[in-house]
């Protein structure tokens, strides 16, 4: 089973896909759950099979430090490592090296660091960050960029653009060779559109990358403090500029009232900490909004998290239960809550994904703002 | 479906029983999961009902402080608070008073304490403590017993074992009050037999006990410090004195090789925090022996934690990624590790009542023992 990509509905700009992958196939839109270093925090794989996740994604820079990309290629890849036997995602470690290492140097050949963990020092260039992807073996790859602080200047976005650009094709070529001298490997390798806030240079980054040619291509740099409607306005930039039958992929988002509206902006792909992170800090989502779960009203709450949920948390436990476990520091209460919490956020998806069917995401998507607009509970 | 208990088998003086509770038959011997704040550390209560306990202890002193047995109590009981329709032992609060509570003060009528959480005064008294775990509404309720620091000299010895005689005749009394009031009360009471490594002072506690007649005897006050050998002869002391015919119950231990010795001195119940405690901390019980996971000649160790092992952990997860999990601080491996080490004890006590059954205990024992004995791999 090698890659395959195809639109099988449309519903304004929003797109009901299905992507095949050597680690089975994975419908569009999706959300990927975070499992930065081979696990996502507190969920079992058996978990996360139950939960439906048909696809999960894994931090390169993270695991490139520890426990060695080397390590994980002589044990079989990192599916086998990690036993997980759908697909998985890599991201390339430039935006982990920009905002978790030390003493980063960046030149035109890549980018030099000191590990977050030890302190040893570490050059990542493009050529690197796909070798690294290679010997993990995740069916998806992304190309190594420059990111940036935001808000930035025009001209730190041109050349960080500029650059990002240069770095993608030696990424491709690199990838290609490998492609060539070893044969048909199991991974498809996107392409990832930077330029800060600007629209012409976001339109000028996709437009090279289209040249360079990927099988699918990724928006990065965005909903890192920006207001919600400029990641909606620069996302819409470069969507209409993609091919139609490749996968889109805005990284790093989002919130569970946004999510919807980057689908309608034509995005297959997204994945975000929220729903884990947020789980580990007593914040359940829901279909009636936020529920802050520590809080007292809930002290004598029977009632599941969500009484409209069908995850097994909720089938089993109460609030009361749940708020009892976080106010004790149990631990317990993070792997109950992030069960709910990942369910949530693929349910949305399996949501979205029906609502495109029967063409009407626009209701579902003003229906979740409506219902997050109110704040926590 | 109320209460009973029948010796099924005997192997000297081992014994392979069965406990009736209103929530399901226990088969004798067993080993309780800790949940000390209504959660099992790291286990969900489908899993452990995979791993097939059939009884966890839950602590009384926690509970009572958070969330407040009487809010467990207008929820219906522990069993529904925390979904968890098996049996469940909850203890007096006396052992954790004495441990983790400040400026306790005891005097005949109870003692008086400080929370651990707030510092709020509070006072336990033999009737106290019987109510709150008839509010909990376990299966078996301990009374409240004095225990005191070991080694201990012998008036001291003596002074707390009359104070815990006449507070087991005061729990007897309530309990027993509530039952003539309330109609058939659905819990056990047992009693605490203490005397801390004195025979002859064991031996008067548990005769005062026997007198006051409870429908099972715990022994208390063992393995704080004491060596092995004078564990095993206390208890043998007064295991000789209680009756066949109602269980026995050896409070907080033990390591696993030594298990089935107590067992083999006529214990019939046991718990510890050991497995999973131990299971944070990256140790490891396996039918080898003791496996210190992080150890570096992990990392490309392709194997399950235990190879002989059935749970779905070594069905699934080899010890390279444990270990990985572990150097990571990735909290998923506490998951992963309590569940082997929970299954693992659990195992024990299956191998240990079909080993009674066939009447080779004794090689049973000293063959864990022999594994054992080399130290931690």
């Amino acid at each position: 089973m090698g890659f395959h990509f195809e639109v099988l509905k449309t519903d304004s700009k929003a797109r009901r896909g299905r992507l095949t992958t050597p680690h089975g196939i994975v419908e569009t839109p999706f959300f990927m759950p975070v499992g930065t270093q081979a696990s996502v925090k507190g969920l079992r794989n058996e978990a996360l099979e139950e939960l439906g996740a048909e696809i999960i994604l894994a931090n390169t820079y993270h695991l490139y430090l520890r426990p060695g990309h080397e390590l994980v290629r002589k044990l079989g890849g990192l599916h086998k490592f990690m036993s997980w036997n759908r697909a998985i995602l890599t991201d390339s470690g430039g935006f982990q090296v920009f905002s978790l290492s030390e003493l980063r140097k960046i030149t035109d050949e890549g980018v030099r660091f000191r590990s977050h963990i030890d302190g040893s020092e570490h050059l990542l260039t493009p050529e690197r960050a796909s070798e690294i992807q290679l010997a993990l073996g995740s069916d998806i790859a992304m190309v190594l960029d420059e990111c940036i602080e935001t808000p930035a200047p025009r001209d730190k976005t041109k050349s960080a653009l500029k650059r990002t650009t240069q770095w993608a094709r030696r990424a491709r070529n690199h990838f290609l060779e490998q492609q060539d001298r070893n044969g048909d490997l199991k991974q498809w390798q996107f392409g990832i559109v930077q330029g800060a806030t600007f629209a012409d240079f976001r339109r000028e980054s996709a437009c090279q990358l289209l040249e360079i040619n990927f099988p699918g291509y990724a928006v990065g740099g965005l909903a890192v403090g920006e207001p919600h409607e400029v990641t909606c306005e620069m996302t819409a930039e470069v969507t209409a500029l993609l091919p139609e039958n490749r996968p889109r992929y805005l990284m790093g988002v989002g919130k569970p009232e946004q999510i919807a509206e980057y689908v309608a902006l034509g995005i297959d792909m997204m994945d975000c900490v929220l729903p884990t992170r947020a789980a580990r800090h007593a914040c359940l989502y829901t279909s009636q909004g936020r529920v802050l779960i520590k809080n007292a009203r809930y002290a004598e709450d029977q009632n599941p998290i969500d009484p409209q949920c069908h995850c097994s948390v909720c089938r089993r436990y109460s609030r009361a239960y749940l708020r009892h476990l976080f106010a004790a520091g149990e631990f317990t209460a993070a792997i109950l809550a992030t069960h709910h919490n990942v369910h949530f956020y693929l349910d949305i998806m399996r949501q979205i994904r029906e609502a495109i069917e029967f063409g009407n995401l626009a209701k579902f998507s003003s229906e979740m703002r409506a219902k997050y607009a109110a704040g926590p509970a």
